[in-house]
């Protein structure tokens, strides 16, 4: 039985000793507030600390990209860590990512990294507005972000900012980094897998809707395979770039029939929950695969899937079970504004079923906590007809 | 959340575990021989003795009929157990379960107790040969079977059995059911789900195939109506009979267009396994959701799907894996000779592709180990030109 250590104990973790215990992995987690390895569904249940997690485990990844450096290192010194710590930080911080970008001639959106006023400036002087500047560092579900519309307000936008880089206590140096606000179209991303040997496979590119910043729907349905193929060069070249190894998901911005990459997730990623009930091997399965050097599943959709996320909520209405197909994933986590709390997958023989079943989940669901999902339901079986 | 407590910690606990826990159940099991209650995905994890695990517990379940009855009495007591004890005994004694057949007039083989050689000698005057004899109570894949095919063997089949009672020491008192053959043209079963309201929910008929008395390949693909109509009528009445509440599933000899009852089982069935891939909800998560008074799940196919059972082997070749849609279910225990180690569920996206993906498993495992399934697989292609 192949032992996998996985840093950080969340529902991503949860999700992965669903997907690894059918396979005989033993996986376990490290909570990196205690920094205790756990159990991931019984977290109560602690199974020693990160020193004998790394020594009991054959192979170690995590679940999201901000794990402290010092950690990583540990983990790697093993020779165990999959992906390596180069991957890991590159989705931690938005100016590696942008190099990785570029040296991959991955299109993405005309940015510029600014540490003071003079690259304020000049990045102000370089892009058009409107422009988004992002903190380079452990920003996530929009939090750290500031749009500059109009010239007027950039005095206060750098006060903001300076306060934020000035207040900034992380170990690496924060940073910002100003983007060119892409008009597009929608957003995508792809899921991807890679094993060692190279071999990689792609899920179909999903349909990604946010909600204040946060992703609330992803739609897997049969895709323009133009797009799917640009997605998957883009996939290939960076993985093999970073001799990836795991899952890794890639947003993008479409605009026409171009994707620009957004960002990296050098982890199993929000918007490929729906592979749970919609392909044939789902990313929490594949993920272990690839760390566990074992054949890759087939990425295949079984049929339209969509997922909707559950913000800030800890309960639905139990109506939402009598949905065909409609399955509920609740992460156990204590109830915040704005948390992920779970997701629900539904699907549908064909897109119009899987329209119409939207529709019916988004009656059934609290208005006010799924403020778009009704929106967004109405205009998918609009699209059918 | 809901706090379930499992009669059982083998691989039905193990399951219901893996479908429960994206639902916030929380699920123990009850590890009969050792009397502890653990975590069936952790089972060196103890969590307190029966009393607490029966306090602790919204509701409890089996996952096995033969629990000792001072258990089940204890449990019902508590007013939390689902299905009844009377239910679960049932599937425990054929002698009940043919009872309450007859009681259903749901149509079964002829057949008659034997308790003493005079009922042994009046069972072979009003059966006509071969006759099979089945213990009442404990036999399940097979054992503690006896066929007599000629009345010249008559003799030696009852000393066997004879000496077989005396050596019982069930707390039950043992017996034998003499059954005739049925010259039938497969095996088929049916897996259903009642809740307490008597919302009743069926999933397609399944045919079975054994190799030596152990279930080996389950088949699940689009099935005639009047079939499918005919179980249905039979596990409305039983379970309506029974105020049933979870999952229960029904075996079947198919003689014609008839279907006769062969067995009961009061719980989750080693012939619903396919619904994990195959079905809009797997049996797991249906019998927790009656358990636990939620709406049931659509019981849908999917798509055709096919369960290999592994039996008596720790290990398949990893190539299993690359099969599309080949999904492995190991149950974490100790390897030994005819013993239910895990499952493969394959789906496709029809039925010949289904048979194609199983040669093609047939071709990957070892011959002496999967004994039958590269003639079943090859069968089942030809059907389908």
């Amino acid at each position: 039985m192949n032992k996998v250590l996985i840093l950080g104990a969340g529902q991503l973790a949860r999700m992965m000793e669903l997907a690894g215990t059918p396979l005989n992995l033993d996986v376990k987690a490290l909570d990196v507030l205690s920094n205790k390895v756990v159990q991931p569904l019984a977290p109560e249940y602690i199974c020693g600390d990160l020193e004998t997690g790394i020594k009991n485990a054959d192979v170690i990844t995590a679940e999201f990209e901000h794990v402290a450096h010092n950690i990583l290192a540990k983990c790697e010194r093993s020779g165990k860590l999959y992906p390596t710590s180069n991957a890991i930080k590159i989705g931690g911080d938005r100016r590696l990512e942008k190099a990785l970008l570029e040296s991959c001639n991955a299109a993405n959106a005309k940015h510029y990294f600014v540490n003071d006023k003079v690259d304020f400036d000049k990045a102000i002087e370089h892009l058009s507005l409107p422009i988004i500047f992002k903190t380079a560092l452990e920003g996530y579900d929009g939090k750290g972000q500031w749009r500059l519309k109009s010239a007027a307000d950039a005095e206060a936008v750098w006060q903001d900012m300076a306060d934020f880089l000035t207040a900034s206590k992380t170990t690496v140096k924060q940073g910002i980094v100003a983007e060119q606000m892409v008009p597009f179209d929608r957003e995508v991303s792809l899921v991807g897998v890679r094993r060692v040997n190279g071999d990689v496979a792609v899920y179909p590119l999903t349909e990604n809707h946010h909600t204040d910043g946060i992703l609330s729907v992803s739609l897997a349905a049969p895709v323009n395979a133009q797009l799917q193929k640009q997605a998957g060069t883009v996939f290939k070249a960076l993985s093999d770039k970073l001799n990836y190894v795991g899952v890794m998901a890639i947003e993008f911005f479409q605009v026409g029939n171009q994707l620009l990459v957004n960002e990296i997730a050098p982890r199993v990623h929000n918007s490929g929950h729906w592979t749970q009930q919609g392909a044939d091997t789902c990313q929490f399965e594949n993920h272990l695969r690839a760390i566990c050097d074992l054949p890759l599943g087939s990425t295949a959709l079984i049929r339209p899937t969509a997922m909707v996320n559950i913000i800030g909520e800890d309960t639905v209405p139990d109506a939402v079970l009598a949905i065909p197909s409609a399955t509920i994933h609740w992460y156990n986590k204590v109830k915040r504004a704005g948390r992920k709390m779970g997701h629900i997958n539904v699907s549908g023989n064909n897109e119009l079923q899987l329209a119409e079943r939207l529709q019916r989940l988004a009656d059934i669901l609290c208005k006010q906590a799924f403020p778009d999902l009704s929106g967004f339901a109405k205009s998918y079986i609009e699209k059918q007809s």
